[in-house]
């Protein structure tokens, strides 16, 4: 069975790898269909950690994917051979604090795909607990389908921000992440949303997917423009998908009395936070690790078009080209948003 | 001035009716365009009372109205001559608790419009608070801004549920008002609404506005229908615009363990409450009066394309032929939802 | 082995009874202290079923209780030999839906302590999960620990309720649930509670628990007691521990605008809701049903004496009085509030 | 009518200074009995300013004030000459967009006592909005009613952070703010607090207030006692009445998954935030800036004893002593809390 391993920093190899799994009664088997290239895999492809997630030993990397049940457990009811599902790539400890309070994203013990020691899934065949494998919607593509689990980052974003509906909100940042808190802000209630970036063909493609406004902060003020779009109130909701300084700083100015900050980006040190700036208009701040109980929902609004990703899967190769596409994926053009691997 | 004037039960007449209205220093001055026919003004018009509300005088009926400012008052600032806009009906006292605490549409003092002995819409011109007055987006038109307040029971009725991204709605009845809210919960969040009546004619119409399955349940088992959609967990929410005892146990017969109900029906009369039938699913109960700071968040959604209440306006009348608008909107046909008047 | 059996309606036998139950690694063996008796064990004594469940063969009764641990399997690690402990009688389905949302009372699956077919607790040992097993604080004893079992609804109420501080809060109804209702909802942010009941051996010991008035509704109004008591204003939240139609119209009499009404009592049959009522003070209305994650935080509010509910434990019997005190429970004075057995 | 006056930066003088003051129909004339002194008079003696706000012209300080009413204007129902009463010090513009919100303290047109350039409350008389001032309950004296502003921003804080009952809390700092925090969240729910501070004068006074464990953080490590408290799961709440970098750290280091932060402490600059660290345990965090809807809360639970300043209230001057008062309250001794005047 060949499988995308990386060696070592850098060294990213396609081939024969065997892993061991033996189907338990709550599992499922997926054959693989399509893997989305995600930037913390980049990263360890390109500097073999994260944090303290350090890769010390051969690790097959993806963990964004979609595929067809081929074998299913015996207690398993929900689910049956021939299911196109796709996977939430974390399984936590079932009998962790955490996890018993609903919260799974925040136990300690999760084994998450393509996080060391634990393998991804870009290989044919996955073992996978059913509880955390979903049936894709009819009208859902296994492109899509790969799509769910960034999606649902800003899916719990928009969750968190507890939105009202009529919401105006502001994303800063284009990227992936970005893109998908836009559109999981406007399904979820906003009725507008800005973007931000310094990447005019990022912007660009942000503006065709919605109400969405692209503002380029390298150009344009983005205070005065929220300013002027909301009768000088502010936005009630921004989400910075940037994580840097003056994302935060700028999140803070334009935000209404009383209004919501969704912290996503991860910002490498620590950042100067103006706390009596906030605290003037009361704003609360909602960090954000992952999600919970979010799969569901995101394919529920892909499955009745509330949400498009369609115009985000911009790259997409054979799995015997995963090199070529993990290589083009550490340089993209800026018209590009998301990598990905097909392995029919 | 002409106005429409309910003479008493069953008499209404289009006639000379001068009404005193100064303007203070934070009013404006709205020259009417367009009123919808509300069910309560139609009501009125047959029985002569609503409640504890009788009309024992000449009354003005309408109070879903959008129009042009014409004069601003001294301390008016967010508003000016020419500007398009639809009012909110009630005022409130400023003073009372209720107000004070944000929820002025509690606060038994409210004036409003077409409630005995508080004079309607239905002239050519009225003056308006103008913190109740508020700008038409552009790309939105005299008659959407006219449907503004009735979507706001629905808008209400969708904040009140705390919709979470991806919720399964069910809307119990395809009324105005159903309608509105079936609009308002996808705009909120909802991935997928089933709404119910008994009329073909409404369901088929409900059932172009969106993501909204049709069940008739003279002919069909919403149960069923709700299980089998939802893989038999049941919905997360449930909007009652009936108010009969019978719908008030198919919401709680359809509901996910956990889910909302939010009462938005007003029956005639106590109805029987299972409540072991809601403890067992810990469900919560929502019930709504009219609503509260919502008109800018429903023109926001409908200016951003996110709510289109267009296909809900099906009959369009003349001010000179406002007897007829009410004559038919006593016995519409069923593929009839919203009557307006025009005043231009 | 000796437990207390109950053979069938009205057959109440203290005799040897054993109980296959085998040690999980994730279990406690516990040597039970004390057990309340609660008004569900007297109901399957005097009736033999509780709605669906019907006392089909010997069960064992008893579902509150305390005791020490004398085994613990190879997982656990948060318990060991010798603490003193106390129980949550339900054990839910870990892979249930709600389960692992965090509603694991919800889940239908649970298997609860003397509920048939599950034996309950009066019996020298029990198995049980350490999850749900939990340590009491050292100033708790044994007999306290056996009341957080009933003080978990009212825990349980009161979080729902989302008390604010400061809050005026009406307990209908001073029985046991009633009187721990009352102690939850001080504890958890009320500044007065108004209690209800026609008997006055009740509420005169209800009003020695705290900022506790009571009202004697056959002899008082409670609206205009409230009113008095909140400048015409009302209660914030109503806990209905009654369940009589009587009772849910009065809980909506006396609510504020925007109050919420959390109904613990489960009434017989449906009963009468005048939803407009309800609606025009847009009340809020919360089920529940017994509680989740609630045990150690009723420990830690009794550990911190912020909850005293010793004045509730009235009547301790021995195990060998079983029987007298089931007997004694079923036709209790007034003047007592919670029976209990001591197995020690 | 004599009036302590900050004439500018380090002159205070006791003085005859007029101030016109005619009595509107909603408002009352209040005798004035106590007034406490809080940090921002003293930082306006000592500085003259507070940020934006600069001392121009000669200014009457204080602004935490319980007195008498003495005339009451013609619309107001709710107060009658001799009405025990404290005051809020901010009267927001009534028709701001935060106001009618329900977030009055948000208002940036709020006019504030002892807030350049509006006079304070320390002087025989003020003329006060009735809506803004509190009827003392019978049990709550002159000296604890002027408690009651200080102790708004606890309960302010208790209510932003949605304690859930038996919630284990940490309030960072013992000056006045962590001591009225730290009561305010055991009253609203709180099973037990860590108070930390660096005097030890301090945490002995705090320690008698209720079940409130001291830590002085130059002796003792917090976030190992924190462990020691929790299981090792984290306090759920923390009240950060410091306002400096390393509490905030603190904070986020002693929080359990899900917890809260609420930000009092308002530093001097932008501090450091780890936002991965936040993220981890996707900690929430509230800002809070004074209080709204706090007062008649704040006083039925000091009215109901479950909340009890008395303790705070160390040292009490005469009206002819206000500048001892003052330059007792710049350089007070680490036993003392609250220096109040009374003027009577």
């Amino acid at each position: 069975m060949q499988a995308l391993v990386l060696e070592k920093t850098k060294s990213l190899v396609l081939r024969d790898f065997p892993v061991e799994e033996s189907l338990g009664t709550h599992d499922v088997r997926v054959r693989i269909h399509t893997v989305g290239v995600c930037g913390s895999d980049v990263h360890y492809y390109q500097h073999g950690q994260i944090g303290p997630f350090v890769v010390r030993a051969p690790m097959i990397l993806g963990h964004e994917a979609a595929g067809v049940v081929t074998e299913v457990g015996q207690a398993v009811t929900q689910l049956k051979v021939g299911d196109r599902v796709c996977m939430e790539p974390g399984i936590p400890d079932p009998t962790s604090r955490s996890t018993r309070e609903g919260s799974y994203n925040l136990d300690p013990a999760v084994r998450f795909w393509a996080t060391p020691p634990v393998h991804g899934c870009l290989r044919p065949s996955v073992v996978h607990a059913a509880a955390f494998t979903f049936r894709l919607p009819d009208t859902v593509s296994f492109a899509e389908g790969a799509m769910v689990e960034p999606l649902a980052v800003g899916m719990h974003a928009a969750h968190k921000a507890r939105l009202r509906p009529g919401d105006f909100a502001v994303v800063l940042g284009a990227g992936p992440i970005g893109m998908v808190t836009a559109l999981a802000a406007l399904a979820g209630g906003c009725a507008h949303v800005v973007i931000t970036d310094v990447q005019a063909a990022k912007l660009d493609l942000a503006a065709q997917l919605g109400p969405i406004t692209p503002v380029n902060v390298r150009e344009q003020n983005l205070a005065e423009q929220v300013r002027r779009m909301t009768e000088g109130w502010g936005a009630d909701v921004v989400f910075d998908a940037v994580g840097l300084p003056q994302s935060i700083a700028q999140a803070i100015e334009v935000l209404a009395p009383g209004g919501t900050l969704v912290l996503i980006g991860m910002p490498g040190a620590p950042v100067p936070f103006d706390v009596v700036a906030a605290q003037v208009k009361e704003i609360r701040l909602e960090t954000i690790f992952r999600y919970a109980h979010v799969f569901p929902r995101a394919l529920a609004l892909m499955g009745s078009q509330r949400i498009d990703v369609r115009p985000l899967i911009t790259d997409t190769y054979s799995f015997a080209d995963s090199i070529a596409a993990f290589d083009y994926a550490t340089r993209m053009k800026p018209t590009s948003v998301k990598v990905q691997i097909t392995l029919d």
